[in-house]
């Protein structure tokens, strides 16, 4: 991140200098050294040593005001911790541990205050919960709110999980419940006002847990054969890991740990098992085992339940078994934003 | 970068997928692995091996519609070739070698057909260029188009440039003209059309050349004791040389290899000494050398112009010395998003 520009010791920052300011803050100095950054804000560039007998895992996230929040519906806070989670989630999805993040941030000039405030804190949260040290970024002002979020992890030299190791007789879990965050999202698309961050039914959708200790529990045991992170919704997500591996697979509707639904209110007429296929945002774990293996995977990890949902075929394609015995394709209804909303 | 979902290989790819496909065909399968990308476009994230004994170098830098690019006056190929310059050239104030880079992508619709592909073909031919591979990314539907690129590099243990190793008595050097790129923008910003890419007065604003050979030789003969690139200009980036270095300087005016402005039209008015103090986008080096070392840095590298313009002081502030032999402290009237434009 660029340093900011003061001429004078004495005067006080304006502009660009300001923000920076603000933003530095967050930074853990201690952190920093420890997580292999030997250099964060303040240059033209950060440098970071790569731990002995470790690859890097790159990956960089959007996180855009009316595509991905709402300034007058999410709370600065949840923005801040969001951001940093769902980048960090695809570092979780190939099983390695984050050590730095660089933050690209545009605001208006009158977001500065308050709401910058909120959002940092927000992000120093999560990254101090994640062990993912801000190591430099860019600032620019801009009507909306745009964020991009590159983390850099590590995991063993070629212990990653790849999305492509999928084998045709393999198991296919998930962890946690699928469907959460989808209706956390629909909650509040209805309101009116800022959410409360506190609603137990919005915490998944304003603050999601990457499964970071999960995925470096499969990869170093060597029990998943195939992973990714549930982004855009399992209709969405699934296929991918099914393209890359070559394979197709057969979901039980049964089996889908899904979102429990409230029976209140509007809410009663959500379908969890609509939910559950198609709803984005969960930042669960989608993983495969060999038939082999199976039995060394738990019902449930420190607290994560972890359900088998399906087997993977040789046919391409993808099967739904309904709960009455019958098998349909599965449409793609996730999320796409190069198509119609849903 | 999160791969096309495609069910079946026999349906064509709609929606994300298709812009992705797109995408991946620039990548560089050979270039992916000799850059040590073990992984690239196509899981959750990306793989890279850093290179023995070599640190890495990470930046990552906004390029926005409307605030970097205008979409009606430059040339989608250009814009293709300076969101991933100008981020090299962070790597090249740091001494370093580009080695891969993450796209993130924002664009309307309707721009994934003609101007996704010109401007694929000036990232193109920019990662062919400086050697840095594409190897991953982000990308989404947006009314305006949205560019964030980050790039890692890489330079031997311990030799990469910082902007703090400044001290009084060091030899302030600069490479190539400075205000080339601020002339091109007035001459875009005064025009109703597009930009015409082979327009020579233009070339350094649509295409800068990041200077990483020059860079690199000045780091690894130890040469520079302090290095930054020049992007928001000489009055908004040498202050944040000389603060953190905890220094001062003494420029002189008269010695400024100033751009030189052509003598017809309205351009006659400009006044080259306020294009070079305060144009930004130059993407030129900035560096010190102490004066012991001086006498090996030639006037001339590869072609590439090198001035000795001003002098390191124990004493804050930022002094020009006029060609009239007065001296005044020098404003800061370099690009600063968070301030009115210019």
């Amino acid at each position: 991140m660029k340093k900011a520009k003061h001429v004078s010791a004495n005067r006080k920052p304006k502009g660009e200098g300001a923000v920076l300011e603000r933003i530095e803050r967050i930074e853990d100095r201690v952190g920093v050294r420890r997580a292999g950054v030997r250099l964060g804000i303040g240059d033209d560039a950060a440098i970071f040593r790569g731990t002995k007998g470790f690859d890097q895992i790159l990956t960089c996230d959007w996180f855009l005001e009316g595509s991905h929040f709402l300034r007058d519906k999410h709370p600065a806070d949840a923005v801040g911790w969001k951001c940093l989670a769902r980048a960090v989630s695809d570092i979780a999805a190939m099983g390695g541990a984050p050590r730095c993040f660089l933050l690209s941030l545009a605001l208006p000039a009158s977001d500065t205050g308050i709401w910058l405030d909120e959002f940092l804190g927000g992000l120093r949260r999560a990254a101090k919960r994640f062990a993912c040290v801000l190591s430099g970024g860019d600032t620019t002002r801009r009507k909306d709110i745009l964020i991009n979020v590159t983390v850099v992890g590590e995991a063993r030299t070629g212990e990653a999980v790849l999305r492509s190791g999928a084998r045709p007789g393999d198991i296919l879990f998930v962890s946690g419940r699928m469907g959460e965050a989808e209706l956390g999202l629909r909650q509040i698309r209805k309101s009116k006002c800022l959410a409360n961050r506190r609603d137990p039914l919005l915490r998944k959708h304003l603050y999601p847990e990457p499964r970071l200790a999960l995925g470096r529990w499969l990869s170093e045991k060597r029990l998943a054969s195939a992973m990714m992170d549930l982004s855009d919704g399992l209709s969405a997500d699934l296929p991918r890991l099914c393209t890359a591996s070559g394979v197709g697979v057969k979901l039980e509707a049964a089996k889908l740990p899904m979102v429990r639904v409230p029976s209140r209110g509007q809410m009663r007429n959500f379908d969890p098992l609509e939910l559950a296929l198609h709803g984005g945002d969960d930042y669960e774990l989608l993983f495969t085992v060999s038939s082999r293996k199976q039995r060394l995977i738990p019902r449930s990890w420190r607290g994560i339940p972890i359900t088998a949902i399906g087997e993977i075929t040789e046919k391409r394609g993808l099967l739904l078994l309904g709960k009455a015995g019958q098998e349909d394709p599965l449409p793609n209804r996730g999320w796409d934003p190069f198509r119609k909303s849903r």
